[in-house]
């Protein structure tokens, strides 16, 4: 049965013969029209936008329709229609484009009928095609546009991220702090901050907040005002808890645990005194523990610590380090260790300690040393810090 | 020139015929195969995939072939090689399901180089349709991915937006507290809060930060965060700002300041007295202004404000009103605005009153007097707090 849709055009001078056909077609359920030259038909054929041509022509003809209806899509085949079966005539009407051939006078339709619904089948296939194609291109546009708008929202919460992290290359004495990050997604649920608290000290801590997007970043925002509040505090001498790295992460558990965002972070918190020469810090359950060099000497901190924002009243031991002349200290995330390609997790320490063991722990040389420039796909946010006395 | 891909078949049991027209055909740069038989053919059909056939072969093998390739894609066109040129044999050839047909002995190539070039022409855009459209399927589906990437990032982080708001029906006195929020992208720059403050107030506003998503979001983590520590600081004695909505306010554009996101917002913020049956209120460039009901007369309050967030120091005016027993506040973002069909923001405003007026303010009524359950894709944020005094 055809669809309603369908459109057929007979060209037939032969007034009587077409409108027997045409009945015969009006029948199965196309729509039929008929013109009985090409010159009637020509005008026409766009706003008919025909599906099959019948037709009684000339070879000259038959090539002038074959050639005006090859742009269409799907293209209409030709079926011709003529009182000369001769070979050579059929054959020249193929030539000329012809997919099917009838011979005049019909004494029934079994041959119409055949030719058109071999080639109708062939037409509604390459229609169902081109609506297929055309779906997707719809869909692809309409996902493209969803994607771009999401892009550009994580973009845009990146972009305030970013703000709210130190500057680059920041000195205190001779101590340079540096950082790359790299998300996995836009958003990032690693966080740092460093900041003078006395003359003679410098705070610094490292978070890594559970998951990762918008929902970790969310934690990050609240580190970055409270540690502001914090530090506000200690210059209002309202509150030293900026100096405590213990006391510190404590706050920062309290006030997670009191927004009940269902959210927890692991931290590493220090503070660097260039006159004792020392560090203080408290561990979050923060993994991989940060790496001290001396000397071309590299190891990892002792101390542990539960994590932050999980638990009601943790308790989170304080650590002492000295701090030899020309000692670097670097922080990362544990993304980084995705990153490194060994089979175990002992064996990723174990490659971590000896790449920054082997490299120079500016933020540019760790970076290339883990070949981070490389890496496109993340699989969680990469975050290094790096903590740097130069030579005196 | 041909496709080197390209393979075309020659089914002809006259060998010396077929090494002929391979010869021609390998010189157009086709790759082709000889078969002497269709029993030889057959069951090589799907290694070779053919891009068309030539054969010298009965009506009835004929048939065969075209069945044969029938399901392919782009299904291969079948050229008929005969001496038999009796139009009889070329019409049951053509029924057959032959595309084109060729009279042997060849004397030259002229016939069969225009049937190929014009069915390998059809095959060819048949050919590359197919292509565009995996190449549409594999876009369409990675486009997917990273949408749905994207979408679940965001569902998480409004799942944590969602926990920061206030529960439904909250009651204080005979005052009820309900709001409904909806997001244009899925975290919300609209963001409000109610909470007691004493046996008798209860404390509440609305903000609505520039632009939404994920940075707008950030900024209401961080007035959840602050509005909880003004409420500990109260329970402390160590500072009443939250009792106040124009220090509440002056707090907020510190902090937004401080944190410098680059952000900032508009907010209403009151104090709700049910002994005194007063509001007090400030407007931080609030609109539209909230709408205050009695006995069924509904006007948007008095008042205004500097923006939050934007100004080093700015001055939040202190506002009173009185409340009449069974009054109604409606406090909504503008994006409620947009929703509204009317053509100048006037007409909006006068239309939002009216009805607010002609509804009765609970959460359900007034949703289902703005159609918001018909509304999908949003503009803006919309949020809208309903205060509910039920008749004593």
């Amino acid at each position: 049965m055809a669809d309603l849709e369908e459109t057929l055009i007979i060209i037939d001078a032969d007034a009587e013969s077409a409108r027997h056909l045409k009945e015969h077609l009006d029948s199965q359920g196309f729509y039929v029209e008929i013109f009985s030259t090409l010159a009637e038909f020509t005008p026409k054929l766009e706003d008919l936008s025909p599906d099959l041509v019948i037709g009684d022509l000339p070879t000259g003809e038959l090539s002038t329709v074959a050639r005006l209806v090859a742009p269409m899509r799907p293209r209409p085949p030709l079926i011709v229609m003529s009182q000369d079966v001769s070979s050579g005539h059929i054959l020249s009407a193929l030539r000329a484009g012809a997919a099917g051939f009838v011979a005049k006078p019909m004494i029934d339709t079994i041959d119409i009928d055949h030719s058109i619904s071999r080639l109708m089948e062939r037409v509604r296939l390459s229609r169902e095609n081109q609506q297929y194609r055309l779906e997707l291109e719809q869909a692809n546009k309409s996902l493209k546009a969803g994607l771009e708008e999401l892009q550009a929202d994580h973009r845009a919460g990146r972009q305030i991220q970013m703000k709210m992290l130190p500057e680059h290359n920041l000195e205190f004495s001779n101590i340079t702090f540096d950082h790359c990050i790299k998300p996995s997604l836009y958003l990032s649920g690693d966080f740092f901050d460093y900041f003078p608290v006395s003359d003679t000290q410098v705070a610094f801590y490292f978070a890594d907040v559970s998951g990762h997007g918008a929902s970790s970043a969310f934690v990050t925002v609240l580190l970055k005002n409270l540690t502001n509040r914090l530090q506000r505090n200690l210059r209002r001498h309202s509150s030293d808890d900026v100096l405590y790295p213990d006391r510190f992460l404590a706050r920062v558990n309290t006030e997670i645990l009191e927004t009940d965002m269902g959210k927890h972070l692991t931290m590493f918190a220090g503070i660097i005194d260039t006159e004792s020469r020392t560090l203080t810090y408290s561990v979050g359950a923060h993994f991989p523990m940060p790496i001290l060099s001396v000397n071309g000497h590299s190891r990892y901190l002792e101390g542990k610590g539960p994590p932050v924002g999980l638990f009601d009243d943790p308790k989170f031991p304080l650590y002492k380090e000295h701090l030899a002349p020309g000692f670097s200290l670097v922080v990362c995330s544990d993304g980084l260790l995705e990153v490194i390609n060994a089979k175990s997790l002992a064996e990723k320490e174990e490659c971590l300690l000896e790449t920054v063991q082997s490299a120079s722990h500016t933020i540019a040389s760790l970076e290339k040393a883990f070949r981070l420039d490389w890496v496109t796909e993340l699989p969680d946010d990469i975050a290094i810090v790096s903590i740097l006395e130069s030579a005196v």
